[in-house]
């Protein structure tokens, strides 16, 4: 397997084969209709126990939104009531709670219908479907220079992966915000450029999906969709950190990039980012890269799952 | 479902459902260690009766080819002799051998290994992945005006899709060329572009993959994964029809495209290349298209089967 297939599969880790016999839950919607979530037995155990009335437990290791709960609202309330409880009992049980934002996540049913709103630091416990935008800002190639990425190294503050690298410009998609005005907001808060700028000049380019497996949180299953962005910087447009997530930003030419990919600097799911950039721009290609193709089909994995 | 999601599925026909019952056979690999081909039961018929010494029916519809030919010259010799009987004694029942082109196509084992060489107008009968390069010519946007795409209308000649548009180049991987030297034979038969340009200019991007069904051959299954190339024209190149494949060309900005590709007029599988296209340059967006990470998902589909 090559290095850049390893690095694919370090962050797309839930298992592919169709005859697995799963040791986690099916989060079920309170009609049956879709599966909406995984849930580690863990957490199971737990919401089965303190929570009876949420969720009810069926065949096949499903776990089904009581049928109650039929509205976005009702699911809303009680999930909030469920995650905030959790918060004050579980915090060191479930530490993801410890990343509590206030900031609201949407969960979908079939035909990117709004089914739930629920706490970020939450969502992770349900194994939903979590969104977010990813952009590389580059600078072209020019007669003199090859196509350069503006590359941030994530603050050493951070509770996760700290100073390690990132994509240029990176942020979940929460609060109601649609794909583009979260790359707007981001943009600003990460790397200090200017509204009519990103306006104007960022460029909507596909998504990267995944379904990532977070050891440090006891196995919780995290499928992911990123919306992926180009956005061409100018020679003397130079990103600078705002809110702090972002300690140094460096400008690094392509080959230097692919070697920190190898490296195992990049946050992992940035790596996936990057690696579709390097696609994209042809500097990955079918000629040098000899699990080119496996590579693009999971860049793209189908979360199973229902989507905005 | 949106407009361009229904152009997707119409390429990408055969069905995702995991316990699908399936009522076609899998070609097994002579050790039965990879499935590398679906074959219909019409073909599985005939195969197994005019040529047991190539094929063994074994239990859950698996069609293993026969042990003994353990090296990839006898499997190549082997189903030489099975493609031209067939052609001598079936060409009625199985047009696809019509087009009989004494070009030679080559299936994978795992990791990338060669596994046998097979007439190209006999791969669709055992339904193993075809290969292809798939060319978007493009003019780039101008202060004056947008992104341009050259667009072929093919010839009213061609025995498949006569008179429907094509990507601007577009062939088979055949006769042992990689997609390279692929994408350079056929832009200057097609378009007569010179291969200096080509060599400069040419951008691998990615890759497009679909399972077609091909309901004018009785329903022969036909995975497919197309490697994707742009390629920037000047304003001065105008591309030429060399080989008679296409009857003529347009130079048409994106949202005629779009119109075009609503009205069903492109080629299926070209059809989802140039949503790609429309996707990568931020043409299709999150925001104008309700189904787009679905649509993303099933242009990069994993066909299930080893690959180049």
């Amino acid at each position: 397997m090559s290095q850049l297939l390893s690095i694919v599969k370090e962050c797309d880790l839930f298992p592919y084969e169709q005859d697995l016999k799963p040791s986690h839950y099916l989060l079920k919607t309170h009609d049956g209709r879709a599966t909406i979530g995984h849930i580690i037995p863990t957490v199971a155990t737990e919401l089965l126990d303190k929570f009876p009335d949420f969720l009810t437990l069926k065949p096949s290791k499903e776990l089904w939104i009581n049928p109650k709960l039929s509205t976005e609202s009702l699911r809303s309330t009680k999930i909030a009531e469920v995650a905030s409880q959790l918060r004050q009992t579980h915090i060191e049980q479930f530490p993801t709670l410890k990343g509590w934002r206030a900031e609201l996540y949407t969960a979908y049913y079939p035909n990117h219908t709004k089914y739930f709103q629920i706490e970020r630091a939450f969502a992770p416990l349900l194994g939903i479907v979590m969104y977010g935008v990813h952009i590389n800002g580059y600078i072209p190639a020019s007669e003199e220079e090859g196509l350069k990425l503006w590359i941030p190294r994530r603050s050493i503050h951070k509770p996760t992966f700290p100073g390690m690298l990132d994509n240029t410009i990176a942020g979940g998609l929460g609060g109601g915000l649609d794909p583009l005005e979260t790359a707007v907001k981001e943009s600003y808060e990460e790397a200090g450029i200017e509204q009519s700028y990103i306006r104007h000049n960022l460029k909507q380019v596909g998504s990267v999906s995944y379904i990532y497996i977070c050891q440090d949180e006891g196995g919780l299953i995290q499928p992911e969709i990123q919306y992926v962005y180009d956005l061409k910087f100018t020679k003397e447009m130079i990103p600078t950190p705002i809110d702090g997530e972002v300690q140094e930003f460096y400008l690094m030419p392509l080959g230097e990039v692919l070697q920190k990919l190898n490296n195992r600097e990049f946050k992992p799911n940035c790596a996936l980012v990057v690696i579709d950039f390097l696609i994209r721009h042809g500097f990955i290609t079918a000629e040098n890269e000899a699990d080119y193709l496996e590579i693009v089909h999971r860049l793209h994995r189908n979360v199973g799952l229902p989507t905005r």
